[in-house]
């Protein structure tokens, strides 16, 4: 394959999610749709029309046909996460790259069995979270770096929340013990790890513990819960996550010399531009009476968005390891399975009466 | 004493803090300052000169010589915690109202015995937590209060922190385990304590955890901590509070409908404006690319600065005692206590290795 053909994927299923990465497929200069299975052909046809995809994608009655095309190189997977072992393993198998939609599975172990398989065959994986793309977060890590801007990290709080309307909390997949056990700490507390974790340089905390009574539905599955994080060097980080809550996708980091806030980090407020907020020194006016200086705001502009960046740097790396015989980029693998290391932690401490959870690496 | 005379402030010591409150006293239109007691006349002369005392101001060589002062109503109190529970009780039995500072005791147990001395007297009793007093403060109770706009109360986050020299950590007496033995959590995370319990209508949490490995000094006084609060019915709440990071203000609440934000809340960026930041069903755009609407901001503008609008309510309740023989306002001690308990709490949970630690109101 020429470094300078698109990336073809498959998408696996109609999810409704999907339907925002298709067109990041679209956007992104290096990818293209090229199947779609679903079990209603029916149902994938008008999906790809809605969707805008290419006239010459096929259209397949099964996630299996998908994963024999020939003219697939990668698949794209926002099933449920109880299905995501059994597809993402069968997709690598089939010699497919896996961008996989998080929650990227319901346990370490699960993950595990993915990444082997992907590992061994070669082949990228990457989970689709979408906000490490944005050219905003690479400038925000830029300033927690700069140790005279920043200086030593103290303390990191994240907030994710939605709030889920009755049908949403009667039907939705998030809140199904069968489709996606993790709930809340699944869909929402998988965005505030991973930004904890992207602070630390995905340095793991020592402990997890999670905070007392968080909130369940009938069948056991989280509605809202949180944890405290603790690397035994004073650095704390405590985050909350709720599908009860208004939205909310705030991250903010005390440094010794700085503070960074960010109140979307995850879906920004606009599709072109995001802001960060910064403040260095903020110290205490005369007989302190005033505080300064204010945080100053920094706007992030991305021709791109954060979906389509995400996309098209999967397909580099994808490119790259077709065309040039490279190997996988470790990074994606690596995050992907701290992230959910401590997602496990959450539940784990939850299930010990919120004791605290070593995470052994 | 006649309605309109001015209540006659005494002021225990020359402390740093006390030149603010001095000021405020002088702002408020029914405070004075009448007398100042310091062990050394001539620092208390430099200081009563430094700080634009009224000339008629008694200048007196110790504590006991103000409060035997008959032209003294009130006393400010901000001398160091381990002194507190000596000189506010003397200060009552003595029959003067009680403005003061925080943090109010080393535990409970102390404070109860200087608020039964203030209530068996008939004096006012008020703790200077000074953004409480702030116009702004009404104005986001208002907010959280507004079951349409903000709903039902699910997280809050604060954190106050501020980074401490060499000087201020080998010296101040905020690190000393004689002088002021609650370090951090004492300073800083009294506000953020209170904050909680503000945004709660003051209804105490039922347990308190501390958060894993705070940070002590040689003497193992607290120079960083945090705790997790919850309320049993899924409200939680978590803050960080430090000597050894950049200030930070921080108070963040979670809504069912809506958010608010606040990031300069113990002491505002301007003096005479202060901001908050509201919005309300936040949602997402189109396919998720974006959510809507950003977070508005809200500027409330105060013609007095926070210290002089609680010097002026606390010398509007000593008035309506003095002039109306109207009984001490409760709401001070009883918000001030509920302060001290979840305080105590905290620190009993550190003392217990991070184990949860149930609130006995």
């Amino acid at each position: 394959m020429a470094e300078s053909s698109p990336v073809r994927f498959g998408i696996l299923g109609c999810a409704n999610i999907a339907r925002k990465v298709s067109r990041a497929i679209t956007l992104a200069p290096n990818a293209t749709i090229s199947a779609v299975g679903s079990r209603s052909i029916e149902k994938a046809t008008v999906y790809a029309k809605e969707n805008g995809y290419p006239s010459t994608t096929k259209i397949y009655s099964s996630y299996e046909a998908v994963l024999d095309d020939p003219k697939v190189d990668s698949v794209y997977i926002p099933l449920p996460t109880s299905l995501h072992v059994k597809w993402a393993v069968l997709a690598a198998q089939k010699k497919k790259h896996v961008l996989l939609e998080k929650p990227v599975a319901l346990n370490v172990k699960e993950l595990d069995v993915i990444l082997e398989e992907c590992e061994s065959n070669g082949l990228q994986y990457m989970d689709a979270t979408m906000w490490m793309h944005h050219p905003r977060t690479a400038k925000m890590k830029e300033f927690l770096s700069d140790s005279q801007r920043f200086g030593q990290l103290k303390s990191v709080h994240s907030t994710f929340a939605y709030l889920g309307d009755k049908e949403f909390l009667e039907n939705n997949i998030c809140v199904k013990s069968d489709l996606d056990a993790l709930g809340a700490l699944g869909d929402a507390g998988w965005y505030s790890i991973r930004a904890i974790l992207w602070t630390t340089d995905y340095e793991l905390p020592k402990t997890v513990t999670a905070l007392r009574d968080p909130e369940f539905n009938e069948a056991g599955v989280i509605l809202s819960c949180g944890a405290s994080l603790s690397w035994k060097d004073g650095r704390v980080a405590t985050f909350y996550c709720s599908f009860l809550a208004n939205v909310a996708m705030d991250f903010v980091a005390s440094g010794s010399k700085g503070n960074l806030r960010v109140h979307d980090f995850v879906v920004p407020f606009k599709e072109n531009a995001a802001p960060f907020y910064t403040v260095e020194d903020l110290w205490f006016g005369e007989l302190a009476k005033s505080i300064h200086p204010a945080p100053s705001e920094q706007q992030v502009n991305t021709d791109l968005p954060q979906e389509a960046l995400m996309v098209a740097e999967f397909s580099n790396l994808v490119g790259s390891i077709k065309g040039e015989g490279s190997k996988p980029e470790k990074k994606w693998p690596t995050i992907s399975r701290k992230t959910q290391l401590v997602v496990d932690a959450v539940k784990a401490s939850i299930e010990k009466g919120f004791e605290p959870v070593e995470i052994i690496y």
